[in-house]
């Protein structure tokens, strides 16, 4: 089965470049399902409902979130209601949303999808992320309730995301990191059947300062002052993500390769599903 | 010209490998000047005279470093007397050895080498890294007394490391990030012709925590107990890095690609090396 | 009832002086319950067995400590078996040892004694300590199983402190703040009849940086660059904790006062004990 | 002569009392000196150029501030202008306003009052504060150009507070920490003759979370979301503070005492002013 896994859509360039493309991808490559990361897609912070159906609207199965969750006020107000927006799972119990859900593939699997959020240099610290995907595999293991699981896990620290991923070996489909907002060339498959990559990248501009404009961030580590706000940069935006080809026999990951489109990075589509 | 940048050796799986394989690749493609990282080399932890020596023999030109330079306590004796051995730029004045150094290319190019450190996350606490980069061009600016100019940017975060390359973009040759031990695909050359790349990777085991044997790790993350120190790991390396061709006239970048060998990830060699 | 906390005790001077002064001050003043800190009793970094024993033949009735609890790896054998011995209870589920215990103090009262360790600017991450002392609270609830209720709360932030002690105002006896190793003035008791303080001191040599010899903690400042060992400093060491009244009616705090003894800050002893 | 430096007026309640009861304090001490720290002035967040006249009104001779200093922007446009206006000194070459002054105390005494900011788990990361306080001791050694030389030093980590004041032991009058909103009680004269204390405390109310109303910091601590804005605490506020008798000959510390008055803490006037 082919999913394809795209990493935080940065601002109106970031987003606008997600609904363009999506569409003709998942009719392309025949896509069974995707997740669209989408903590930064209005103007770098939090996303809105509307940013939020439109993303489903283009083809989106599910949108995953991270640290930044919360920086639009209304995502309290729609997160409740939509089973298919996903706040860190390892939040304390009680915080509105969910943080994973089981989803219908277009080819019929089950897919468990989770969000969880690290530790390491990550604000706010929230709950262990080891325990908490320990108790999500128990209650919904992959092979029994689930035909595929898919963790975005948005994190700062390659340790954190390796020892992550080496955790869950052979247990879920793949681990996606996201939250640094570049793309790292280090996805593999590892011992126990799961694919990994430690950063999916961004959907944004990338003449910028992790898609924002980089005017202000260059300002503030020069001089520590603030001289203006944090905007979301304008250029073109370049799409990054992974291709997944998941086993529907084991639930397991048969190949992951990254997805780059766009005019500032080497441009590339997973040769599997050609 | 032709520059290769190998990033972190970690351990002696990554350092090994890093010897076998060097020699070869200055043969085959004709490489004009190599810069290595060796901060873990000895155990993940710092490096030795031995080992930095056996570096510049299987072809490094200059060793660059960070965090973990004086892990090894015996590099605060022989760092003043190397001249080819750097550590971050960015230590108070006073500090044992030197930050940079201006070296000649196998094709006799002159060759500004500097190694700077971040500060986001880092500990130590260095001194400004943007104005250390600002006083060193000031001295040595491309173009004048420099060829091309290398800078190994020892950093965490992606914001830090972009903006850097940002404020140096059409000062330097490069700005090739090192630290987070997983190389990202976010190569491209920047607007003012400074070729970029948030981590060149490490030369290490992918099948690890960084290049340590993972069982350590994994075991502090899940019980915070310490059972054991940490070992580098022992599977075969994978080599990391990035391939440049610098202009030998304007000493900017004309191309940046990355450098995969070993059993873990996608192998890769620049095309416009071949 | 009457009780006194004694804060970090810092290598040999620190522990020394407890032991010395400990007898008299529990004899003078009819002392009924005694807790202390003991995390850097073994030149700085953790705690011996043999030191632990001293410790209790001292006087103290219960040992707690903090992030510094396991540097002496033979912590990891004794507390398993050592009830009196106290590492954060907001360690994962399975850690060595034990977060809280009921102990009966000299005038028979059941005092519930936990040690829970804050989360900002600390490592290693532990889980949630509002959750943690939520979970003991409701299993042995003050005014129940427990007589009183005295927290040994290690941890940076001052808000983070204030913001706990405020969370068990009312069902607590005490929240007394550990880690930072300088008393604070800031004892008071709380709307809800909880006594608290930020932070209880050290027992070590103040004319130092935390108790330890100053000269590699500056020279760390200073040049980044280590030079040597962190030791203990060998001056004479000043006692400082807090004295509590208890109401043996309710378990809630009528009094609460430093005590300080030694050579270096301003000498007090709790008025209410002449 | 006689010095007062009170601690981060938090909000109306901290910034009316300072107003209210400063005149009084400098008539019956017969202060020559007042130094007030007013980095969370404006509802607990930066200053208004109101609110820093009004405390220059009430007897201040100079204003401090810490990492807040530009939360309200207006700082950045009166700053320049104002001499006694101070902010952190390691902010980069080329930031608005000062770092420090040299003014006249009421009984004809030079004094240099310098605003430096720690680094450890601060933000923003300034400059280095030894360097910093260093050079400002080349250019205006006391005894020389000054009589007396006051150091805010406003950091959180006391590791870095105690090693800031022994580098600077000798050299100048005192180093009064500022930030962590708790006063400590571990003033003391050290050795080479500088009067420290870790901090001042705060001027606000102490029936708070470092002087903001306790509900949303401690909803944040609980469920990681948030609910609603940090607003100051209106409860009546206690003034904490330092006093200080310094040489008129050497320019070292006399003596060192706590001034607290307020509802919350234990009050204290220094006793070598009576
Ligand atoms: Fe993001
Ligand atoms: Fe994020
Ligand atoms: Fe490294
Ligand atoms: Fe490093
Ligand atoms: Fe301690
Ligand atoms: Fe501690
Ligand atoms: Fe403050
Ligand atoms: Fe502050």
């Amino acid at each position: 089965m082919r999913v394809l896994f795209l990493g935080d859509m940065v601002g109106r360039s970031g987003r606008t470049a997600v609904w363009q493309r999506l569409p003709g991808l998942i009719r392309d490559f025949r896509l069974d399902f995707v997740v669209v990361n989408g903590e930064n897609a209005a103007g770098g912070f939090g996303i809105t409902e509307e940013i939020f159906r439109a993303t489903l609207n283009a083809g989106a199965d599910v949108v995953t979130t991270g640290n930044h969750v919360w920086d639009q006020r209304e995502a309290l107000v729609f997160a409740p209601h939509e089973e298919r927006f996903l706040r860190p799972a390892n939040f304390p119990a009680g915080a509105p949303g969910r943080g994973s859900g089981l989803y219908t593939a277009r080819n019929g699997a089950r897919v468990l999808v989770s969000n969880i959020m690290g530790r390491i240099f990550m604000v706010p610290d929230l709950d262990d992320p080891f325990r908490c995907v320990e108790e999500q595999l128990a209650a919904c293991p992959l092979g029994e309730q689930a035909d595929a699981a898919i963790i975005d896990f948005h994190a700062e620290a390659t340790s954190e995301k390796m020892c992550f991923a080496h955790f869950v070996d052979g247990r879920v489909s793949a681990v996606i990191g996201t939250h640094t907002h570049q793309p790292t060339a280090d996805h593999q498959i590892l011992n126990g059947g799961t694919a990994y990559i430690s950063d999916a990248g961004m959907c944004g501009d990338y003449d910028s300062s992790l898609g924002m404009d980089k005017e202000e961030p260059l300002n503030r580590f020069l001089t520590k002052v603030p001289r203006g706000r944090f905007e979301a940069a304008t250029g073109p935006a370049t799409l990054c993500g992974v291709g997944l080809d998941i086993s529907e026999r084991t639930g397991l990951a048969e190949a992951i390769a990254p997805l780059r489109l766009g005019p500032r990075l080497e441009e590339t589509i997973p040769a599997f599903w050609r």
